[in-house]
Protein backbone atom coordinates (compact mmCIF):
# COMPACT_ATOMS: atom_id res chain seq x y z
CA UNK A 1 0.00 0.00 0.00
CA UNK A 2 2.77 2.22 -1.16
CA UNK A 3 0.23 5.37 -2.53
CA UNK A 4 -1.88 5.28 0.06
CA UNK A 5 0.25 5.24 2.88
CA UNK A 6 2.05 8.38 0.98
CA UNK A 7 -1.51 10.13 1.36
CA UNK A 8 -1.78 9.81 5.16
CA UNK A 9 1.99 10.85 5.25
CA UNK A 10 0.93 14.09 3.56
CA UNK A 11 -2.26 14.34 6.07
CA UNK A 12 -0.17 13.93 9.01
CA UNK A 13 2.13 16.69 8.05
CA UNK A 14 -0.93 19.51 8.73
CA UNK A 15 -3.60 17.73 10.55
CA UNK A 16 -6.75 20.25 10.94
CA UNK A 17 -7.38 20.31 15.11
CA UNK A 18 -10.21 18.19 15.52
CA UNK A 19 -11.81 17.80 18.92
CA UNK A 20 -13.64 15.19 18.41
CA UNK A 21 -10.47 12.98 17.70
CA UNK A 22 -10.10 12.97 20.84
CA UNK A 23 -13.28 13.18 22.66
CA UNK A 24 -13.84 9.85 24.90
CA UNK A 25 -17.58 10.66 25.05
CA UNK A 26 -18.20 10.06 21.46
CA UNK A 27 -15.78 7.65 20.65
CA UNK A 28 -17.02 3.95 20.38
CA UNK A 29 -19.71 5.10 18.02
CA UNK A 30 -16.99 7.83 15.89
CA UNK A 31 -14.76 4.55 15.75
CA UNK A 32 -17.55 2.53 14.46
CA UNK A 33 -18.98 4.93 11.89
CA UNK A 34 -15.65 5.29 10.45
CA UNK A 35 -14.63 1.36 10.54
CA UNK A 36 -18.03 1.96 8.18
CA UNK A 37 -16.39 4.39 5.69
CA UNK A 38 -13.08 2.73 5.95
CA UNK A 39 -14.60 -1.28 5.15
CA UNK A 40 -17.24 -0.34 2.44
CA UNK A 41 -13.71 1.13 0.48
CA UNK A 42 -11.83 -1.83 1.48
CA UNK A 43 -13.87 -5.02 0.22
CA UNK A 44 -15.28 -2.90 -2.48
CA UNK A 45 -11.78 -2.10 -3.39
CA UNK A 46 -11.11 -5.91 -3.08
CA UNK A 47 -13.77 -6.99 -5.22
CA UNK A 48 -12.98 -4.44 -7.54
CA UNK A 49 -9.51 -5.87 -7.52
CA UNK A 50 -10.77 -8.95 -8.36
CA UNK A 51 -10.94 -8.15 -12.19
CA UNK A 52 -7.42 -7.72 -12.55
CA UNK A 53 -5.90 -9.50 -15.65
CA UNK A 54 -9.68 -10.67 -16.07
CA UNK A 55 -11.42 -7.22 -17.88
CA UNK A 56 -13.06 -8.30 -20.66
CA UNK A 57 -11.51 -5.67 -22.69
CA UNK A 58 -7.73 -3.84 -21.18
CA UNK A 59 -9.74 -0.37 -20.60
CA UNK A 60 -12.04 -1.79 -18.35
CA UNK A 61 -9.63 -4.06 -16.73
CA UNK A 62 -7.27 -0.87 -15.99
CA UNK A 63 -10.28 1.13 -15.28
CA UNK A 64 -11.42 -1.16 -12.87
CA UNK A 65 -8.01 -1.87 -11.46
CA UNK A 66 -7.60 1.99 -10.82
CA UNK A 67 -11.02 1.83 -9.09
CA UNK A 68 -9.74 -1.06 -6.96
CA UNK A 69 -6.49 0.95 -5.76
CA UNK A 70 -8.54 4.54 -5.10
CA UNK A 71 -11.08 2.54 -2.67
CA UNK A 72 -8.17 0.83 -1.28
CA UNK A 73 -6.36 4.66 -1.16
CA UNK A 74 -9.11 5.58 0.75
CA UNK A 75 -9.00 3.06 3.37
CA UNK A 76 -5.97 3.84 4.33
CA UNK A 77 -7.40 7.49 4.93
CA UNK A 78 -11.05 5.82 6.74
CA UNK A 79 -9.15 3.29 9.17
CA UNK A 80 -5.86 5.31 10.04
CA UNK A 81 -8.15 7.88 11.63
CA UNK A 82 -10.35 4.91 13.52
CA UNK A 83 -7.43 3.74 14.55
CA UNK A 84 -6.45 6.88 15.81
CA UNK A 85 -10.12 7.47 17.33
CA UNK A 86 -9.86 4.18 18.90
CA UNK A 87 -6.50 5.22 20.45
CA UNK A 88 -5.47 1.63 21.39
CA UNK A 89 -2.92 1.33 18.34
CA UNK A 90 -4.20 0.04 15.80
CA UNK A 91 -3.38 1.35 12.80
CA UNK A 92 -5.64 0.90 9.30
CA UNK A 93 -3.08 -2.16 8.35
CA UNK A 94 -4.07 -3.91 11.58
CA UNK A 95 -7.72 -2.92 11.37
CA UNK A 96 -7.66 -4.56 7.98
CA UNK A 97 -5.50 -7.59 8.73
CA UNK A 98 -6.02 -8.93 12.20
CA UNK A 99 -9.96 -8.51 12.38
CA UNK A 100 -12.07 -11.47 12.08
CA UNK A 101 -15.76 -11.22 9.90
CA UNK A 102 -17.96 -10.14 12.52
CA UNK A 103 -16.07 -7.06 13.33
CA UNK A 104 -16.11 -5.59 9.90
CA UNK A 105 -18.89 -3.27 9.51
CA UNK A 106 -19.25 -2.93 5.59
CA UNK A 107 -22.14 -2.95 3.89
CA UNK A 108 -23.60 -6.30 3.01
CA UNK A 109 -24.24 -4.79 -0.98
CA UNK A 110 -20.33 -4.22 -1.18
CA UNK A 111 -19.50 -8.08 -0.08
CA UNK A 112 -21.53 -9.99 -2.82
CA UNK A 113 -19.24 -11.67 -5.19
CA UNK A 114 -18.24 -9.70 -8.18
CA UNK A 115 -20.50 -11.59 -10.86
CA UNK A 116 -20.10 -10.76 -14.49
CA UNK A 117 -19.81 -7.40 -15.54
CA UNK A 118 -23.14 -6.04 -15.65
CA UNK A 119 -23.14 -7.00 -11.49
CA UNK A 120 -19.96 -5.13 -10.53
CA UNK A 121 -20.78 -1.89 -12.47
CA UNK A 122 -24.41 -2.13 -11.81
CA UNK A 123 -22.95 -2.33 -7.75
CA UNK A 124 -20.60 -0.08 -8.41
CA UNK A 125 -22.97 2.68 -9.81
CA UNK A 126 -25.49 1.99 -6.53
CA UNK A 127 -23.04 2.24 -4.17
CA UNK A 128 -21.20 5.55 -5.81
CA UNK A 129 -24.10 7.10 -6.35
CA UNK A 130 -24.92 6.88 -2.06
CA UNK A 131 -20.88 7.28 -1.27
CA UNK A 132 -20.55 10.51 -4.08
CA UNK A 133 -23.62 11.80 -1.76
CA UNK A 134 -22.21 11.17 1.15
CA UNK A 135 -18.80 12.46 1.05
CA UNK A 136 -19.96 15.67 -0.79
CA UNK A 137 -22.01 16.00 2.72
CA UNK A 138 -18.92 15.31 4.32
CA UNK A 139 -16.65 17.31 2.94
CA UNK A 140 -19.06 20.84 2.95
CA UNK A 141 -20.86 19.84 6.04
CA UNK A 142 -19.30 17.98 8.69
CA UNK A 143 -18.31 19.09 12.08
CA UNK A 144 -15.14 17.36 11.72
CA UNK A 145 -12.02 19.01 10.16
CA UNK A 146 -10.28 15.69 9.95
CA UNK A 147 -13.61 13.98 8.77
CA UNK A 148 -14.30 16.86 5.87
CA UNK A 149 -10.95 16.66 4.88
CA UNK A 150 -10.65 13.10 3.55
CA UNK A 151 -13.89 13.50 2.08
CA UNK A 152 -12.84 15.98 0.42
CA UNK A 153 -9.67 14.45 -1.12
CA UNK A 154 -12.00 10.85 -1.68
CA UNK A 155 -14.63 13.22 -3.76
CA UNK A 156 -12.53 13.71 -6.54
CA UNK A 157 -11.83 10.15 -6.81
CA UNK A 158 -15.40 8.90 -6.47
CA UNK A 159 -16.92 11.55 -8.69
CA UNK A 160 -14.96 10.10 -11.38
CA UNK A 161 -15.85 6.66 -10.38
CA UNK A 162 -19.62 7.94 -10.38
CA UNK A 163 -19.40 9.82 -13.88
CA UNK A 164 -17.76 6.29 -15.21
CA UNK A 165 -20.22 4.26 -13.79
CA UNK A 166 -22.95 6.07 -14.89
CA UNK A 167 -22.01 5.98 -18.19
CA UNK A 168 -21.35 2.32 -18.67
CA UNK A 169 -24.94 1.62 -16.77
CA UNK A 170 -26.88 4.07 -19.43
CA UNK A 171 -24.59 2.69 -22.41
CA UNK A 172 -25.02 -1.03 -21.16
CA UNK A 173 -29.17 -0.66 -20.14
CA UNK A 174 -29.57 1.08 -23.04
CA UNK A 175 -27.43 -0.84 -25.74
CA UNK A 176 -28.02 -4.72 -26.84
CA UNK A 177 -31.26 -7.32 -26.02
CA UNK A 178 -28.47 -9.09 -24.34
CA UNK A 179 -26.52 -6.50 -22.22
CA UNK A 180 -30.11 -4.48 -20.81
CA UNK A 181 -31.34 -8.34 -19.80
CA UNK A 182 -27.83 -8.32 -18.02
CA UNK A 183 -28.29 -4.90 -16.44
CA UNK A 184 -31.91 -5.51 -15.48
CA UNK A 185 -30.63 -8.52 -14.07
CA UNK A 186 -28.06 -7.46 -12.20
CA UNK A 187 -30.40 -4.92 -11.11
CA UNK A 188 -33.09 -7.04 -9.69
CA UNK A 189 -30.11 -9.17 -7.89
CA UNK A 190 -28.50 -5.99 -6.31
CA UNK A 191 -31.87 -3.37 -4.98
CA UNK A 192 -32.42 -5.69 -2.05
CA UNK A 193 -29.05 -4.64 -0.77
CA UNK A 194 -29.73 -0.87 -1.64
CA UNK A 195 -31.93 -0.30 1.52
CA UNK A 196 -29.10 -0.99 4.49
CA UNK A 197 -27.38 1.96 2.54
CA UNK A 198 -30.00 4.25 4.27
CA UNK A 199 -30.86 1.93 7.00
CA UNK A 200 -29.72 4.43 10.07
CA UNK A 201 -29.35 2.60 13.79
CA UNK A 202 -27.98 4.67 17.17
CA UNK A 203 -24.49 5.27 15.37
CA UNK A 204 -25.89 6.86 12.42
CA UNK A 205 -28.12 8.65 14.85
CA UNK A 206 -25.29 9.68 17.16
CA UNK A 207 -22.99 10.88 14.40
CA UNK A 208 -25.93 13.26 12.52
CA UNK A 209 -26.47 14.71 15.97
CA UNK A 210 -22.69 15.68 16.54
CA UNK A 211 -22.91 17.37 12.71
CA UNK A 212 -20.48 14.87 12.31
CA UNK A 213 -22.40 12.82 9.24
CA UNK A 214 -25.45 13.41 7.52
CA UNK A 215 -29.15 12.54 8.16
CA UNK A 216 -29.55 9.30 6.18
CA UNK A 217 -33.02 10.04 5.11
CA UNK A 218 -31.96 13.17 3.67
CA UNK A 219 -29.37 11.07 1.79
CA UNK A 220 -31.76 8.82 0.49
CA UNK A 221 -34.10 11.13 -1.11
CA UNK A 222 -31.53 12.29 -3.53
CA UNK A 223 -30.38 8.88 -4.07
CA UNK A 224 -34.13 7.89 -5.19
CA UNK A 225 -34.11 10.60 -7.51
CA UNK A 226 -30.70 10.47 -9.12
CA UNK A 227 -30.85 6.45 -9.36
CA UNK A 228 -34.22 6.83 -10.91
CA UNK A 229 -33.11 9.62 -13.74
CA UNK A 230 -30.31 7.21 -14.33
CA UNK A 231 -32.19 4.03 -14.90
CA UNK A 232 -35.31 6.10 -17.03
CA UNK A 233 -32.55 7.13 -19.04
CA UNK A 234 -30.91 3.40 -19.68
CA UNK A 235 -34.72 2.14 -20.05
CA UNK A 236 -34.00 -0.11 -16.86
CA UNK A 237 -36.91 -0.66 -14.55
CA UNK A 238 -36.94 -0.08 -10.55
CA UNK A 239 -37.39 -3.46 -9.05
CA UNK A 240 -40.20 -3.62 -6.30
CA UNK A 241 -39.61 -5.38 -3.22
CA UNK A 242 -42.14 -3.92 -1.25
CA UNK A 243 -39.46 -1.67 0.91
CA UNK A 244 -37.59 -5.26 1.99
CA UNK A 245 -33.90 -4.57 2.72
CA UNK A 246 -30.99 -7.60 3.67
CA UNK A 247 -29.28 -5.80 6.47
CA UNK A 248 -26.52 -6.78 9.25
CA UNK A 249 -23.09 -5.76 7.73
CA UNK A 250 -22.76 -2.65 9.30
CA UNK A 251 -23.55 -3.87 12.65
CA UNK A 252 -21.27 -7.12 11.66
CA UNK A 253 -23.89 -9.64 10.55
CA UNK A 254 -21.98 -10.54 7.34
CA UNK A 255 -23.10 -13.72 4.51
CA UNK A 256 -20.75 -15.92 3.80
CA UNK A 257 -19.22 -14.37 1.34
CA UNK A 258 -17.02 -11.96 3.60
CA UNK A 259 -15.31 -14.80 5.31
CA UNK A 260 -13.96 -15.99 1.85
CA UNK A 261 -12.51 -12.42 1.59
CA UNK A 262 -10.55 -12.25 4.44
CA UNK A 263 -9.45 -15.40 4.16
CA UNK A 264 -7.48 -14.27 1.00
CA UNK A 265 -6.91 -10.88 2.07
CA UNK A 266 -5.69 -11.54 5.56
CA UNK A 267 -3.60 -15.18 4.76
CA UNK A 268 0.09 -12.86 4.82
CA UNK A 269 -0.13 -10.91 7.94
CA UNK A 270 -1.88 -14.41 9.51
CA UNK A 271 0.51 -16.40 8.45
CA UNK A 272 3.58 -14.23 8.98
CA UNK A 273 2.21 -11.67 11.28
CA UNK A 274 4.29 -8.42 10.87
CA UNK A 275 5.96 -8.85 8.04
CA UNK A 276 6.66 -6.09 6.09
CA UNK A 277 8.06 -5.27 2.73
CA UNK B 1 -11.53 -34.30 12.91
CA UNK B 2 -12.47 -36.63 15.55
CA UNK B 3 -12.88 -40.02 13.80
CA UNK B 4 -9.05 -39.79 12.03
CA UNK B 5 -8.19 -38.91 15.57
CA UNK B 6 -9.73 -42.00 16.54
CA UNK B 7 -8.20 -44.15 14.27
CA UNK B 8 -4.67 -42.90 15.65
CA UNK B 9 -5.58 -43.15 18.84
CA UNK B 10 -6.27 -46.93 18.60
CA UNK B 11 -2.92 -47.22 16.49
CA UNK B 12 -1.05 -45.39 18.86
CA UNK B 13 -2.61 -48.10 21.30
CA UNK B 14 -0.69 -50.94 19.63
CA UNK B 15 2.35 -49.71 18.05
CA UNK B 16 4.50 -52.18 16.42
CA UNK B 17 8.09 -51.47 16.41
CA UNK B 18 9.57 -49.80 13.19
CA UNK B 19 13.64 -48.86 13.68
CA UNK B 20 12.93 -46.59 10.62
CA UNK B 21 10.98 -44.14 12.47
CA UNK B 22 13.57 -43.56 15.05
CA UNK B 23 16.59 -43.88 12.28
CA UNK B 24 18.38 -40.66 12.02
CA UNK B 25 19.98 -41.66 8.98
CA UNK B 26 16.93 -41.77 6.78
CA UNK B 27 14.90 -38.87 8.29
CA UNK B 28 15.02 -36.50 6.17
CA UNK B 29 14.22 -38.37 3.25
CA UNK B 30 11.22 -40.17 5.35
CA UNK B 31 10.02 -37.21 6.31
CA UNK B 32 9.51 -35.43 3.11
CA UNK B 33 8.04 -39.12 1.72
CA UNK B 34 5.65 -39.15 4.57
CA UNK B 35 4.19 -35.72 4.05
CA UNK B 36 3.76 -36.64 -0.07
CA UNK B 37 1.61 -39.37 1.01
CA UNK B 38 -0.38 -37.20 3.43
CA UNK B 39 -0.62 -33.98 1.19
CA UNK B 40 -1.78 -35.71 -1.49
CA UNK B 41 -4.82 -37.31 0.43
CA UNK B 42 -5.29 -34.02 2.45
CA UNK B 43 -5.29 -31.50 -1.03
CA UNK B 44 -7.16 -34.29 -3.11
CA UNK B 45 -9.80 -34.72 0.28
CA UNK B 46 -10.36 -30.91 0.56
CA UNK B 47 -10.84 -30.49 -3.26
CA UNK B 48 -13.56 -33.09 -3.06
CA UNK B 49 -14.89 -31.77 -0.07
CA UNK B 50 -15.91 -28.60 -1.93
CA UNK B 51 -18.83 -30.49 -3.73
CA UNK B 52 -20.60 -30.80 0.02
CA UNK B 53 -24.09 -29.32 -0.53
CA UNK B 54 -23.11 -28.69 -4.21
CA UNK B 55 -23.39 -32.37 -5.84
CA UNK B 56 -25.71 -32.71 -8.79
CA UNK B 57 -27.69 -35.74 -6.77
CA UNK B 58 -27.66 -35.96 -3.24
CA UNK B 59 -26.50 -39.63 -3.69
CA UNK B 60 -23.26 -38.27 -5.26
CA UNK B 61 -23.15 -35.37 -2.65
CA UNK B 62 -22.93 -37.58 -0.24
CA UNK B 63 -20.76 -40.51 -1.99
CA UNK B 64 -17.99 -37.38 -2.49
CA UNK B 65 -18.29 -36.06 1.04
CA UNK B 66 -17.94 -39.15 2.44
CA UNK B 67 -14.62 -39.88 0.24
CA UNK B 68 -13.18 -36.49 0.95
CA UNK B 69 -13.85 -38.03 4.63
CA UNK B 70 -11.83 -40.85 4.34
CA UNK B 71 -8.90 -38.67 2.28
CA UNK B 72 -8.46 -36.66 5.77
CA UNK B 73 -8.68 -39.43 7.89
CA UNK B 74 -6.18 -40.74 5.87
CA UNK B 75 -4.20 -37.23 6.47
CA UNK B 76 -4.30 -37.79 9.58
CA UNK B 77 -2.35 -40.92 9.80
CA UNK B 78 0.28 -40.21 7.25
CA UNK B 79 0.87 -37.05 8.39
CA UNK B 80 1.11 -38.03 11.96
CA UNK B 81 3.40 -40.39 11.18
CA UNK B 82 5.64 -37.91 9.41
CA UNK B 83 5.13 -35.41 13.21
CA UNK B 84 6.91 -38.41 14.77
CA UNK B 85 9.49 -39.08 12.55
CA UNK B 86 10.35 -35.70 12.40
CA UNK B 87 10.72 -35.64 16.22
CA UNK B 88 10.45 -31.91 16.27
CA UNK B 89 6.53 -31.88 18.21
CA UNK B 90 4.66 -30.64 14.65
CA UNK B 91 1.67 -33.14 14.90
CA UNK B 92 -1.15 -33.58 11.68
CA UNK B 93 -2.78 -30.39 12.77
CA UNK B 94 0.24 -28.59 12.67
CA UNK B 95 1.48 -30.25 9.68
CA UNK B 96 -1.34 -29.76 7.84
CA UNK B 97 -2.03 -26.03 9.16
CA UNK B 98 0.98 -24.20 9.58
CA UNK B 99 3.20 -24.87 6.68
CA UNK B 100 2.93 -22.54 4.12
CA UNK B 101 2.47 -23.18 -0.06
CA UNK B 102 6.24 -24.10 -0.69
CA UNK B 103 6.38 -26.88 2.40
CA UNK B 104 4.04 -28.71 1.16
CA UNK B 105 4.48 -32.40 -1.19
CA UNK B 106 0.85 -32.89 -2.54
CA UNK B 107 1.48 -33.82 -6.99
CA UNK B 108 0.44 -30.57 -9.16
CA UNK B 109 -2.69 -32.80 -9.85
CA UNK B 110 -4.88 -32.75 -6.35
CA UNK B 111 -4.40 -29.00 -6.26
CA UNK B 112 -6.34 -28.27 -9.87
CA UNK B 113 -9.13 -26.49 -9.24
CA UNK B 114 -12.53 -29.27 -9.29
CA UNK B 115 -13.93 -28.42 -12.17
CA UNK B 116 -17.18 -30.26 -12.86
CA UNK B 117 -17.60 -33.30 -12.33
CA UNK B 118 -16.05 -35.19 -15.51
CA UNK B 119 -13.20 -33.29 -14.37
CA UNK B 120 -13.93 -34.25 -10.31
CA UNK B 121 -14.38 -37.87 -11.33
CA UNK B 122 -11.58 -38.44 -14.17
CA UNK B 123 -9.13 -36.85 -11.20
CA UNK B 124 -10.18 -39.12 -8.74
CA UNK B 125 -9.87 -42.10 -10.98
CA UNK B 126 -6.64 -41.23 -12.32
CA UNK B 127 -5.09 -40.60 -8.63
CA UNK B 128 -6.65 -43.52 -7.34
CA UNK B 129 -5.64 -46.00 -9.85
CA UNK B 130 -1.93 -44.56 -8.82
CA UNK B 131 -2.80 -44.66 -4.57
CA UNK B 132 -4.66 -48.26 -5.14
CA UNK B 133 -0.92 -49.65 -6.46
CA UNK B 134 0.67 -47.49 -4.15
CA UNK B 135 -1.40 -49.01 -1.02
CA UNK B 136 -1.48 -52.85 -2.03
CA UNK B 137 2.75 -52.60 -2.81
CA UNK B 138 3.21 -50.85 0.98
CA UNK B 139 0.53 -52.62 2.55
CA UNK B 140 2.28 -56.07 1.38
CA UNK B 141 6.10 -55.67 1.07
CA UNK B 142 7.00 -52.15 2.91
CA UNK B 143 9.88 -53.19 5.10
CA UNK B 144 8.31 -50.15 7.69
CA UNK B 145 5.69 -51.86 9.74
CA UNK B 146 4.19 -48.32 10.59
CA UNK B 147 3.68 -47.70 7.17
CA UNK B 148 2.10 -51.14 6.22
CA UNK B 149 0.16 -50.76 8.96
CA UNK B 150 -1.09 -47.69 7.96
CA UNK B 151 -1.64 -48.67 4.38
CA UNK B 152 -3.45 -51.84 4.84
CA UNK B 153 -6.01 -49.25 6.64
CA UNK B 154 -6.68 -46.53 4.25
CA UNK B 155 -6.05 -49.14 1.06
CA UNK B 156 -9.72 -50.72 2.26
CA UNK B 157 -11.51 -47.40 1.40
CA UNK B 158 -9.28 -46.49 -1.76
CA UNK B 159 -10.55 -49.99 -3.16
CA UNK B 160 -13.87 -48.38 -2.48
CA UNK B 161 -13.06 -44.98 -4.22
CA UNK B 162 -11.52 -47.00 -7.04
CA UNK B 163 -14.38 -49.33 -7.52
CA UNK B 164 -16.50 -45.89 -8.12
CA UNK B 165 -14.53 -43.69 -9.82
CA UNK B 166 -14.00 -46.86 -12.51
CA UNK B 167 -17.19 -47.53 -12.92
CA UNK B 168 -18.44 -43.77 -13.15
CA UNK B 169 -16.14 -43.14 -16.09
CA UNK B 170 -17.41 -46.19 -17.66
CA UNK B 171 -20.70 -45.20 -17.41
CA UNK B 172 -20.00 -41.78 -18.34
CA UNK B 173 -17.25 -42.15 -20.90
CA UNK B 174 -19.84 -44.91 -22.52
CA UNK B 175 -22.81 -42.72 -21.85
CA UNK B 176 -24.15 -39.58 -23.99
CA UNK B 177 -22.42 -37.51 -26.17
CA UNK B 178 -22.10 -34.84 -24.01
CA UNK B 179 -21.04 -37.11 -21.02
CA UNK B 180 -18.41 -38.67 -23.51
CA UNK B 181 -17.60 -34.82 -24.80
CA UNK B 182 -16.82 -33.89 -21.25
CA UNK B 183 -14.82 -37.04 -19.77
CA UNK B 184 -12.93 -36.55 -22.82
CA UNK B 185 -11.78 -33.00 -22.15
CA UNK B 186 -11.52 -33.66 -18.13
CA UNK B 187 -8.73 -36.28 -19.58
CA UNK B 188 -7.52 -34.37 -22.24
CA UNK B 189 -6.79 -31.82 -19.19
CA UNK B 190 -5.73 -33.94 -16.70
CA UNK B 191 -3.33 -36.11 -18.43
CA UNK B 192 -0.30 -33.70 -18.49
CA UNK B 193 -0.59 -33.70 -14.92
CA UNK B 194 -0.38 -37.72 -14.37
CA UNK B 195 3.55 -37.95 -15.08
CA UNK B 196 4.71 -36.49 -11.67
CA UNK B 197 3.05 -39.88 -9.81
CA UNK B 198 6.13 -41.47 -11.53
CA UNK B 199 9.02 -38.75 -11.90
CA UNK B 200 11.11 -40.17 -9.25
CA UNK B 201 13.43 -38.06 -7.51
CA UNK B 202 16.09 -38.96 -5.04
CA UNK B 203 13.55 -38.84 -2.14
CA UNK B 204 11.58 -41.84 -4.05
CA UNK B 205 15.32 -43.74 -4.72
CA UNK B 206 16.10 -43.84 -0.94
CA UNK B 207 12.84 -44.60 -0.04
CA UNK B 208 12.84 -47.38 -2.50
CA UNK B 209 16.29 -48.34 -1.69
CA UNK B 210 15.54 -49.15 1.88
CA UNK B 211 12.87 -51.13 1.18
CA UNK B 212 9.91 -48.58 2.90
CA UNK B 213 8.00 -47.85 -0.50
CA UNK B 214 8.26 -48.86 -4.48
CA UNK B 215 9.83 -48.62 -7.36
CA UNK B 216 8.12 -45.73 -9.21
CA UNK B 217 8.87 -47.33 -12.52
CA UNK B 218 7.45 -50.57 -11.73
CA UNK B 219 4.05 -49.18 -10.51
CA UNK B 220 4.02 -46.95 -13.72
CA UNK B 221 3.67 -50.51 -15.68
CA UNK B 222 0.77 -51.38 -13.73
CA UNK B 223 -0.59 -48.18 -14.18
CA UNK B 224 -0.51 -48.27 -17.31
CA UNK B 225 -2.23 -50.95 -18.28
CA UNK B 226 -5.24 -50.28 -15.83
CA UNK B 227 -5.87 -47.01 -17.21
CA UNK B 228 -5.49 -48.48 -20.45
CA UNK B 229 -7.76 -51.21 -20.29
CA UNK B 230 -10.47 -48.71 -18.41
CA UNK B 231 -10.45 -46.15 -21.47
CA UNK B 232 -11.00 -48.88 -23.84
CA UNK B 233 -14.06 -49.81 -22.29
CA UNK B 234 -15.19 -46.44 -21.04
CA UNK B 235 -14.86 -45.59 -25.05
CA UNK B 236 -12.21 -42.80 -24.18
CA UNK B 237 -8.67 -41.95 -25.71
CA UNK B 238 -5.66 -41.73 -24.24
CA UNK B 239 -3.97 -38.25 -25.10
CA UNK B 240 -0.66 -38.54 -26.48
CA UNK B 241 1.79 -35.53 -25.38
CA UNK B 242 4.74 -36.89 -26.16
CA UNK B 243 5.60 -37.97 -21.92
CA UNK B 244 5.06 -34.16 -21.29
CA UNK B 245 4.36 -34.06 -17.59
CA UNK B 246 4.08 -30.97 -15.20
CA UNK B 247 5.98 -31.63 -12.08
CA UNK B 248 7.02 -29.39 -9.19
CA UNK B 249 4.55 -30.54 -6.34
CA UNK B 250 6.41 -33.26 -5.00
CA UNK B 251 9.14 -30.74 -4.65
CA UNK B 252 7.49 -27.56 -3.30
CA UNK B 253 6.79 -25.84 -6.18
CA UNK B 254 3.08 -25.65 -6.42
CA UNK B 255 0.32 -24.16 -8.69
CA UNK B 256 -1.47 -20.82 -7.81
CA UNK B 257 -4.04 -22.43 -6.77
CA UNK B 258 -2.59 -24.06 -3.90
CA UNK B 259 -2.21 -21.11 -2.05
CA UNK B 260 -6.20 -20.12 -2.15
CA UNK B 261 -6.48 -23.56 -0.95
CA UNK B 262 -4.55 -22.79 2.15
CA UNK B 263 -5.65 -19.38 2.59
CA UNK B 264 -9.15 -21.18 2.77
CA UNK B 265 -7.74 -24.21 5.05
CA UNK B 266 -5.82 -22.55 7.32
CA UNK B 267 -7.76 -19.10 8.33
CA UNK B 268 -9.28 -20.47 11.26
CA UNK B 269 -5.72 -21.41 13.33
CA UNK B 270 -4.17 -19.13 11.38
CA UNK B 271 -6.18 -15.86 12.53
CA UNK B 272 -6.76 -18.30 16.30
CA UNK B 273 -3.63 -19.78 16.89
CA UNK B 274 -3.93 -23.48 19.01
CA UNK B 275 -7.90 -22.47 18.65
CA UNK B 276 -9.49 -26.14 19.93
CA UNK B 277 -13.44 -27.53 19.84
Amino acid sequence: MSAPEAATNSATASLPDDTFVSDASLRPQFFEWLCRMGDNALILGHRTSEWCGHGPVLEEDIALANTALDLIGHTQMWLGLAGEVEGEGRDADKLTYLRDAMKFRNLLLVELPKGDMAVTIMREFLFDAYHHLMLSWLAENSKSPRVAEIAAKTLKEVSYHLDRASDLVVRLGDGSAESHRRMQEAMDLLWPYCGEMFAGDEIDAAMSDAGIAPNLDDLQTGWDAAVRDLFDEATLKMPDQGGFAHKGGKQGRHTEHLGFILAEMQFLQRAYPGATW
